[in-house]
C-alpha cells in the first residue's frame, strides 16, 4: 500500500519535520554506538514493537472485538501502520492532539484507496477552537471519519459549528468516568442524563452521530497482576453499560451502539484470554462481561502505549510474557557516559540524559527514572542488582546501582548505554526522530530506517 | 546589531525551527485569547523579561562580578540578546545541548563584528562523541571561543582531540561538587588533586586552557529565603576556592582564574545587595566572600532561568521583590478549558495542557503542577484560594481550587487561560516558538512577535 501523492497534505508545518531522506542517509548502516550518531537518541527495535502489535491484533481478532489504536506514544506513520495492520479494512484511530490527525492523512488516504473505512478519534473533550481544523481533516477523509469526545453539554454548539461547516455531522463519543476522574462523566450521574438527553435531541437534529461510550481507567497502571488488569477492564465495559442504560431505547433502534473501552494495562490482559496462561474468577468474570447483546452493542477495546511498552506498563504486569517482560519493551534511549564519580559515599555516574531526553515520570516498581538495559555489556558475574537512574536535571542523569552501594559502577566515560525510560509517551516527546534497529536481525545494533516523529498541537 | 549574512550557518538542520516569518503572518496582531491561536501555547511577557535580564545585568554591573548567561531556559536568539545585553562587548555564555551553541552561531557573529569577545561554556561534562561538533563552532567563533566542563581524568583525551582537530585549544572549566552530588568533584577530595595535577601537565603541553573552577549549588532550590540563597552563593565561591588551593600556585602565574558561580536562586540574591532591602550576617558574609584578590581570580556570575522565572523560583524567595512575585515571571503557559466537572467530590474542571505542556516538575509551595494566572477573570468576590492544576497526563489537566474544596470552578468551556508553570526549562520544551506579549503596552494581549525555539541535541 503506497501513500497517495494526490493527497492534499496540510500547508507549510508550524512544526516542521525532520527530513527522512536527509535522517536516512546520515544514520541508516551505522551501528548505534557509532560517534556520528548524537546522542540522546530514541530508539525503536522493530522486531519487538511488531510482535507487540501482532500480539494485540490476534487477540483482538479471536475474541471477535474491534479494535482502536492510540497514535499518541509515537506519533509516527509507520508504527500507525504496524498498529492497524497493512490489510486492515476498519481502520479506527485515536489521537491526542489534531496535529497528529493531520499527519496520519497520507496514511489513512492510502488505507481509503485499498478499500478501507477509516476514522479518527481525537481524545481530549471537544474544545470550540479546534473545529476547523477538525472540518479540514473530516473534509478530506469523508463523512463519518471524524470522532470527537463529548462529556459535557457546554461542548454540543461546537458540533453544530462542525455540522455547519463541515456539511456532514461529527460522530461522538460519551466519555464515561470509569473512576480515574480525569475527563468523563460518572456512568449514573444527573449529567450523564442529561448530556445523552441533549445528545439524543442533536442526533435526532441531524447535528451529530451518537458512536457510543468510551472509557478508560487510568487507575489500572496501578495494577499489580493480570488479575488486576482484568477486572478493571471489566470495570471500563461495566460503566459503558451503565452509562447506556440512562439512554432512551428508541435512541439505538436503528444502528449498534459502540462501547469502546481500555487502557494498555486492561488491553494487554485480554492477550493472557488467548494464552491459556491465566485461569480463575477474573478471566471467567471478563469474558461474561465481553459478552454483549451483538444486535445492539459493538465492543471496541482502545490502547496505545501495548505498541512499545515501557518500565510502567511492565510494572502493572497486566500480560503474561513467557520469558523476561523487559524483552517486549521496543523503546530505548540511547545516551552517552560522560563522568563516573567512585569517590562518593554511593559510587555514582553521569549520563547526558536527563528530564527531556527520558521525562520525569514515576514508576511504581522502583524510585528512578530509567533503568540501564544489558546492551552491549560485557558477560560477567552478576552482581545482582541494576544499574538506575537516580536522579535526573535537564539534560542529564545520575545512574547508580539500585541497592548495592558499595560497588564501583561497569561503566566507562565514552560509552554508550539504552535506557528503558518509564513512559514512552512522554520520554519520546523530546525526540525528532527515532532510530530503528532489528534485534531479530544479523546486525541488531545496526539503524535500518529512520522515522521522523510528529509533535506540537 | 545585525546578524551578519556572511555567517556559516550549520547545514541542513536535523531538528528544523518553526519558519519565523510564517508564525509572525500568522499570529502577530492577534490577541492570545484568539480561536486562531493553536493552543497550549508557550507566552513571554517582553516587558517582565526585559526586566528580569535588566536587573541582573544592573546588579553585577554593579558589583564588578562577571556574568555568564545560561541560554538553556528559552532556547531563543532573541531571549539571549536580553540577556546579555546588546552592546556588550564581553559576551559570554552556557549551553546545556551543542545544538543551542550551533544555532547561536549567527547571534554570536553578529556580536564578534560589533567589537565583542565571545564564549560559550557546553555545561555538561565533555564526551568524546561532541568534539567534532564543538570543533566547528569553535573554529566558526575563532579562538578562545569554546569552553568545555571537566570533573573526570578520563574526559581528557577529548581535549587533545580537539586541540588536534581545531588547531588551537579548548578552554576549560573544572566542576567543583558544591554539595549537590550533580556533575563536579569534591573540593578536597583526592580526585580534585589528581584531575588538577593532569590538568596542568596538558595546559603545559598545550592542549588546553584552565579557565578556572564551576559551581553550581542546585540544592539552593531548596532555600526559602533571601539568606537561603545568599549562604548557598556563598558556599559555591567557598569551594571554588577550596579546590583552587590545591592547584600547584605556578600554573596561575599569568593570568586570572575565574571562579563562575550561581544558580538562578543564588544569582537572584545579589540582587539583593543593590536593593538596601536586605540586612544582617547573610548579606555582610557573603560581601567578604566575594571579595577576592583581583590580581589572581575573577568572580563569574552565572544563571539562567531568572529571565523567565517560575513558580520554583518564585518558591526559593531569593530575591526581594516589591510587589507580587509572580509579576515577575514573564513565562505562562496559554490553554483552553474543555470540561466542567461541578458533580465530583471536588469541582474540577479540564483543561488541555498536560505533561507535554506543562512538565511534570514539583514546586515545593504547593502540590500542584502549575497555578492559573488571574488573567481575564472578571473581577468580583475574592474566594481566598487560587486555580491549580491539581493532576495531569499526556495531554491534559485538571484544575480545582487549591484548598476550598466545594465552590464551583469560575470556569468556561472554550474560555483561555494562562498559567504560572513550576519549571520553565521543562514546561517550554514541548514547544515550538514563543508568542511574545507586553503586558506594559497599550494592547497588553496582543501578540507582538513570534520567537522560533530550538531544540534536540
Amino acid at each position: 500500500m503506497s501513500d497517495s501523492p494526490s493527497v492534499p497534505i496540510p500547508g507549510p508545518l508550524l512544526y516542521p519535520l525532520s527530513a527522512e531522506d536527509e535522517l536516512n542517509a546520515k544514520f541508516v548502516g551505522l551501528p548505534l554506538h557509532h560517534p556520528s550518531i548524537p546522542t540522546p537518541a530514541a530508539v525503536i527495535d522493530l522486531s519487538v514493537a511488531s510482535a507487540n502489535c501482532n500480539a494485540m491484533l490476534a487477540a483482538v481478532s479471536a475474541l471477535s472485538v474491534s479494535f482502536r489504536a492510540h497514535v499518541k506514544t509515537h506519533k509516527t506513520s509507520q508504527l500507525t501502520r504496524l498498529q492497524v495492520g497493512e490489510s486492515s479494512k476498519d481502520v479506527r484511530l485515536i489521537v491526542s492532539t489534531v496535529i497528529e490527525a493531520e499527519q496520519l492523512l497520507p496514511l489513512l488516504h492510502g488505507y481509503i484507496l485499498a478499500g478501507a473505512t477509516v476514522n479518527v478519534l481525537y481524545g481530549v473533550p471537544l474544545g470550540p477552537s479546534l473545529v476547523s481544523r477538525l472540518v479540514k481533516v473530516a473534509k478530506s477523509l469523508g463523512q463519518g471519519s471524524v470522532t470527537v469526545m463529548i462529556d459535557h453539554v457546554d461542548q454540543l454548539p461546537a458540533l453544530q459549528q462542525f455540522k455547519a461547516s463541515a456539511g456532514f455531522p461529527a460522530k461522538v463519543f460519551v466519555k464515561v468516568d470509569a473512576g480515574t476522574h480525569r475527563a468523563g462523566v460518572g456512568p449514573s450521574s444527573p449529567q450523564m442524563k442529561g448530556l445523552l438527553y441533549e445528545i439524543l435531541s442533536l442526533e435526532g437534529a441531524g447535528d451529530l452521530t451518537f458512536n457510543g461510550y468510551y472509557s478508560h481507567a487510568g487507575h489500572s497502571y496501578d495494577g499489580n497482576s493480570p488479575d488486576d488488569a482484568m477486572s478493571m477492564l471489566e470495570l471500563e465495559i461495566d460503566v459503558c453499560k451503565a452509562a447506556a442504560s440512562h439512554a432512551p431505547a428508541h435512541a439505538f433502534k436503528e444502528k449498534r451502539v459502540v462501547f469502546s473501552v481500555g487502557a494498555s494495562p486492561t488491553a494487554l490482559s485480554v492477550q493472557n484470554l488467548q494464552s491459556g496462561k491465566v485461569s480463575g474468577n477474573a478471566a471467567k468474570s471478563l469474558q461474561e462481561a465481553m459478552h454483549l447483546d451483538q444486535a445492539s452493542f459493538e465492543l471496541e477495546l482502545h490502547a496505545g502505549v501495548y505498541a512499545l511498552l515501557d518500565m510502567q506498563q511492565v510494572a502493572t504486569r497486566a500480560r503474561h510474557f513467557d520469558g523476561d517482560p523487559h524483552d517486549a519493551i521496543a523503546l530505548t534511549i540511547l545516551a552517552e557516559v560522560r563522568s563516573l564519580y567512585p569517590e562518593r559515599e554511593r559510587p555514582e555516574a553521569l549520563v547526558a540524559a536527563g528530564t527531556v531526553a527520558l521525562g520525569r515520570e514515576k514508576c511504581k516498581d522502583y524510585s528512578g527514572w530509567g533503568v540501564v538495559t544489558p546492551w552491549r555489556f560485557e558477560e560477567g558475574e552478576d552482581v545482582g542488582d541494576r544499574l538506575i537512574v537516580s536522579r535526573i536535571s535537564q539534560e542529564h542523569g545520575i545512574l547508580a546501582f539500585e541497592h548495592n552501594n558499595h560497588r564501583n559502577l561497569p561503566l566507562k566515560v565514552g560509552q554508550k548505554i539504552r535506557i528503558w525510560p518509564n513512559h514512552a509517551c512522554i520520554a519520546s516527546s523530546g525526540y525528532g526522530w527515532y532510530l530503528v534497529v532489528d534485534s531479530k536481525s544479523e546486525s541488531p545494533d545496526v539503524v535500518k530506517e529512520v522515522w521522523p516523529r510528529w509533535r506540537g498541537w
